[in-house]
């Protein structure tokens, strides 16, 4: 972990080191993956460092979630956080097909939840802090997709804030890109769109059942524990079948007009085509936020499947026509310009 | 830079793209440095990709840097915060004896300080943006020290946060760490200690002052306009003469016990030896933040200046000795346990 240093650093009183910040740096170090052969040093000096094999380049994507904009506290078990923080992380490199090497975590907390206890027991869950709690979320998906927590750093906030780093390891020269469309190419996602959305809609009707459900890594809670998409990243760079593609994070009319944007190409995608999620809508599917599936294109050889996730070819590259919108939705009541609904700050 | 998604991202209604966050990213992606050799592609997709020379491991570090606690909004300028956010990272780097290589920046901010303007007639100075200035700061920095900003994040938030994380090369099992001090070297600092906390002092007794100072990276504004080590950690890296090294960012008791504890040894060190700044305590020199100096311990050899700036003997190295204090202090009253006072979050 790096410093935490402050600028409100003189004139204070001394304090038993172990009780506070360093206590709860250990207890972050003792849980983290050890060193391994491209993770050569980890947590507790001033960086970490990284090898890579001969031939690769490193992946590198920060993603940053805050309190009241991300999560909320009081909807969101600390397990969904920490999930959901590594998840977005894990998805920018899914979409480079990227291997990932190690993450980095900047947290800021407030007091009551590094070190405090905050289980009940008539839930019957130990008392633990909710950052033991979060990092079993973070951990539990690191450790399926064999990613190292390498460093970060702590400090008090008055709202909590939490800055992922990903890296990772790929073939120099190989790896996916926004900018390789062609015209010509189907457009394709993986899995479904708008369960996210669904799914927080009907959590947020009755905020109670945000905490009935438990750490789960099963792709079963498509907003509280996503999936990301990293083994079929992986499978499209190696198979040499995509010529580029981005992560849904922010709604697919949203990813698709920035890849047609950084291609320099348009797109026609057709809504009957669009694969919904179980009780999801269109409207859902077409703007909502957090799937976490890929949205590529590809020349032909597309298979139905890859890596156990089904794939649907929605759409095609068309060339870009000036003044005209990126994209185009065909429904059954004809073409229509499709524009960018998703999430988007300081709009 | 990454994507920003949210929870809260259904039920949005429309608005255009170019106005919000997207012409925001467009702004900091128009400023930021281009791809180069070692940085292949930077702002723009989901990841950056980074290639690192044949035998060289890559330094990652990052650093939370938050409004309250790290800096004032109404004392800091935009440009002295964005200086420091980078200061930070730089000297980790520094520490490890790393070459940065890019920068990433995970930015939280108020929607006024985004793209609003904050500037003052009455001051002289355009009227510009907060996050614009903010930026000249920051990348004026980053220019000096070679660094790309290769990726990041921005998104709303109710009080300013930015995580800043540095990568750097260093040559594969060369890198400087906490761990190497050895019983009998001598214990080195770089510059002058306590500068910065004086300087905080003096600052926040009149807090008008704090806008009087502009961007500066001369070295002469401790505090505000901090000077990492960077070239300094690199020669002593590739001159082979350090051990061990730390920056000192949390104060000198605190670094130098984290470095003994790393090392497995314990510390003598002198206060009469001890170079103070120009206003500074030796208290202030002991236990104040953000002097961003090196501390070092090496055999014989060591030079008086290093790229130019003083380094001064400040004690040795010696054996650890089990349930007494890591570093001792020799003064004219005699010797005394040294404790560690520097900052650190949840004591």
């Amino acid at each position: 972990m790096a410093k935490a240093g402050s600028v409100f650093s003189t004139g204070r009183t001394s304090g038993k080191l172990a009780s506070g910040e360093l206590g709860v740096l250990r207890g972050i170090r003792a849980r983290a993956g050890r060193a391994n052969g491209r993770v050569r040093l980890g947590i507790g000096d001033d960086c970490a460092l990284l090898r890579l094999k001969s031939g690769d380049e490193l992946a590198v994507t920060t993603d940053l979630s805050i309190e009241g904009r991300h999560f909320r506290l009081d909807w969101h078990t600390p397990e969904s956080v920490g999930h959901r923080t590594l998840a977005r992380g894990l998805s920018d490199l899914a979409a480079m097909g990227a291997e990932p090497v190690a993450a980095f975590l900047s947290l800021g907390l407030p007091a009551r939840l590094a070190g405090t206890r905050s289980g009940r027991a008539d839930e019957g869950v130990e008392s633990r802090s909710w950052l033991d709690r979060f990092l079993d979320g973070l951990l539990g998906l690191a450790e399926a997709n064999g990613v190292t927590l390498a460093g970060g750093d702590l400090a008090e906030s008055p709202v909590a804030v939490a800055d992922i780093v990903l890296t990772g390891a790929v073939a120099r020269g190989k790896a996916l890109l926004r900018s390789g469309a062609r015209v010509g190419d189907g457009i394709y996602v993986t899995g479904v769109l708008g369960a996210a959305a669904a799914e927080l809609a009907a959590l947020s009707a009755h905020p109670r059942r945000f905490a009935r459900v438990r750490n789960s890594g099963s792709g079963e809670f498509a907003h509280l524990f996503p999936v990301p998409r990293v083994a079929q990243g992986l499978r499209l760079r190696r198979a040499g079948l995509a010529t580029a593609a981005i992560d849904i994070s922010d709604g697919l009319s949203t990813e698709l007009e920035h890849l047609c944007d950084e291609s320099g190409v348009a797109a026609e995608i057709e809504a009957l085509r669009i694969p919904i999620g179980a009780g999801a809508t269109l409207e859902q599917a077409l703007h909502g936020g957090e799937d976490y599936e890929l949205l590529f294109t590809a020349g032909a050889g597309v298979p139905r499947r890859i890596e156990g996730v089904a794939v649907t070819r929605i759409g095609q590259v068309v060339a870009a026509r000036h003044g005209q919108a990126a994209v185009t939705l065909i429904a059954e009541g004809g073409r229509e310009p499709l524009i960018a609904r998703g999430w988007e700050h300081f709009r």
